[in-house]
């Protein structure tokens, strides 16, 4: 968690470090200042010293109300510096990072974040090694970096968020499953009471806004896939397609605060009117290896074993996996977890592989996810909640939604 | 525009096109891919072939809706390459990307574009040099990059999907300033009819559940901003303050198709009840200024003539400019203009700099907004539109909207 971060910069021999972009769905930006409404920001936190964010004097107030440290970027006069660098706007912006750099005192092992323009600061980035020659840029792994390690753990104000959010995912949730079965069944499809069919499309539609009530936004939108579409993991479904009854529904929702904030992720299978007994057997499959799993899971323990275990309650019953196959494309064709914070998949992975030494931490925020598809079958069934590994170690599942598969609709 | 891709990778000598990070809330991916559920991708393009998308195994009917040629990234086994890589995930993406560019024949100037990870990528093409020695990574100006010169004009295609935007973002203003205007004023606020004081806060949810009904996304926030707070340009206004009266309002909006497609912008200034003459002085001023600009406007020029035209508008009406002293915080203090599409900001630029050599060209969509900012006197005023320059060089505003600055009110 934040508290961490001095103590990770430590260990991990690190002087500094470099924000960029803005200070909206930028994770590392938002986890320094807030949200806010930076459109271009810069901030820089030395180790053992806080955080300070250069704003545009257009922003000043914006950037006040972070709390951090601020400091004008018209104290760096950009016309002067696009002068010096002969008119070319990295090399000025280069000159103005030297600047920040000396007057700040920041020297030696420096890294860079902030989810912005790739080429644009990688050119930056990579042009203004020459103009400081007492900085390193360090280039972290991506998935264990300092910022990345710390935002693992979560602190209390952390949770409240998220579990706020779950909040409203579960009750967006809710509505849907309200909507669909006010819907009445017409030839293997749900038809409203004029006998009007209903696409995936009008149930996104009416997702996006019910969670706009609520306050939350939904950036990367939702994944509504029915039957074939259910087996292929992140197939969104088509807007154009008919709710179908009798086949998989894969209802998997992960909004986030609104201009990216905190995530929550929960999936849902439902089955509208009837269930095959190859779906009914598929989802208690699926349904007693989350609970097998879930019961397992805790802290200290390496977090590719309980993918290890999850490939294997699964191979028991019969079902191939990734395990044996990394190619896949039916059975266990995914990993069982994934972190959820600011961004909606983060550390800790669980991943089974040699590299992944993440082990799972109280205070982290992850989802419990198996599932099992197949597209061929036209079949694909996923149930995931967003759970936090308590300080005590234990689990909780931030918010409770009952997994009932099958939702009952009139027939015309 | 799209077709002019290989024509400017020509002139620019640019042998091939690399993007990455997801195709949502990602420009330079969504103007190839369109908007899809991709989380991670890639697109390559070499010059005079057609872009081939590189995709997560999950994601292939993602993929394969793009229309492009597609090609499964479970092609490179990246188990077996981090054993290559000896743990290092870094220099394992660095041989994929060596095998994808060996295969593909990519060598010589290749420029990385796409929004995402800055850390995590320029860590990536960093290290990713040693293994290319035939690529040499070209650091393009982020401002005149090849795609963003390309994004600087809209085909017919790109201007009927800013306009659907431009027609939702009006309708949502009509829907706020109808809100508005049935409350009551009270104390120098505004009421409802349970005497409920009406907060910026509820002003925003509800734009944003207008825009979410409507089909439209609102990552980047809203500006609603009152009396001083309208005084400074991006100051986005406090949720929990009033909706005050008798005082300028600044209130632009500025949502995109879900998932991050084109953009559009429109400000509009009020005033809720009665306007003082200092208020309907500086508003002439800005109408004024704004109809004056956008007369003069013609495809052809340079873009910093306007804005050097705006300043000398402003001058001559008494307003102190940016021109003339760039650290300005009182007057007019900002450009007059950019280019909307993909990127709510993006080229052309308006910037009065000797560096700024966009010239004004058929087919681009920019705004127009003058403004005047006073914080110490509590006001500031900003009118702006999206405005198409026609091939033929002509200007329309894609979506007219009423500038009437005074909403009525009745008293309790």
């Amino acid at each position: 968690m934040k508290s961490d971060i001095d103590r990770l910069m430590a260990e991990h021999d690190l002087d500094a470090i470099f924000v960029v972009g803005a200070a909206n769905h930028n994770p590392a930006m938002v986890y320094f200042t807030g949200l806010a409404h930076l459109t271009d920001a810069y901030v820089l936190k030395k180790q053992g010293e806080d955080p300070v964010v250069f704003h545009f004097p257009m922003e000043r107030d914006e950037a006040a109300r972070t709390g951090l440290e601020t400091k004008s970027l018209n104290e760096y006069d950009f016309e002067e510096l696009i002068t010096e660098a002969q008119g070319d706007r990295v090399i000025a912006a280069g000159l103005r990072l030297k600047r920040i750099f000396n007057e700040f005192g920041v020297q030696g092992r420096v890294s860079v974040y902030g989810f912005g323009d790739i080429g644009e600061f990688f050119g930056l980035f990579s042009r203004v090694r020459d103009l400081l020659p007492k900085v390193e840029f360090v280039h972290e792994s991506p998935i264990r970096s300092v910022l990345k390690l710390a935002r693992m753990t979560k602190d209390d104000s952390e949770i409240d968020r998220i579990r706020e959010m779950g909040k409203i995912t579960v009750d967006v949730m809710s509505n849907v499953a309200d909507f669909l079965t006010t819907h009445r069944a017409k030839d293997g499809v749900l038809v409203d009471r004029q006998d009007e069919v209903l696409t995936i499309g009008e149930v996104k539609r009416r997702i996006n806004l019910w969670l706009a009530m609520k306050g939350a936004e939904n950036p990367e939108g939702t994944i509504f896939a029915i039957g074939a579409d259910a087996g292929v993991p992140h197939s969104v479904g088509l807007d154009h397609q008919p709710v179908e009854l009798e086949k998989t529904i894969i209802f998997d929702l992960f909004p986030c605060e609104p201009q990216g904030g905190y995530f929550y992720d929960c999936t849902r299978t439902w089955c509208l009117g009837h269930a095959s007994d190859e779906i009914l057997q598929t989802y208690q499959d699926v349904f007693d290896v989350y609970h097998e799993v879930y019961a397992s899971i805790e802290a200290g323990k390496p977090c590719a074993s309980f993918q290890d275990l999850t490939c294997e309650l699964f191979q028991a019953r019969n079902h191939p996996t990734i395990k044996q196959n990394r190619q896949i494309e039916e059975g266990y064709v995914h990993t069982l977890a994934h972190g959820v914070g600011l961004d909606v998949h983060e550390a800790p992975w669980f991943r089974s592989e040699a590299s992944n030494t993440d082990m799972l931490l109280p205070g982290s925020v992850i989802t419990v996810e198996p599932g099992l598809y197949y597209p061929s079958r036209g079949l694909g069934v996923r149930l995931e909640d967003t759970v936090w590994v308590r300080p005590d170690g234990t689990l909780e599942t931030l918010v409770e939604y009952p997994m009932d598969l099958v939702l009952e609709v009139p027939s015309v």
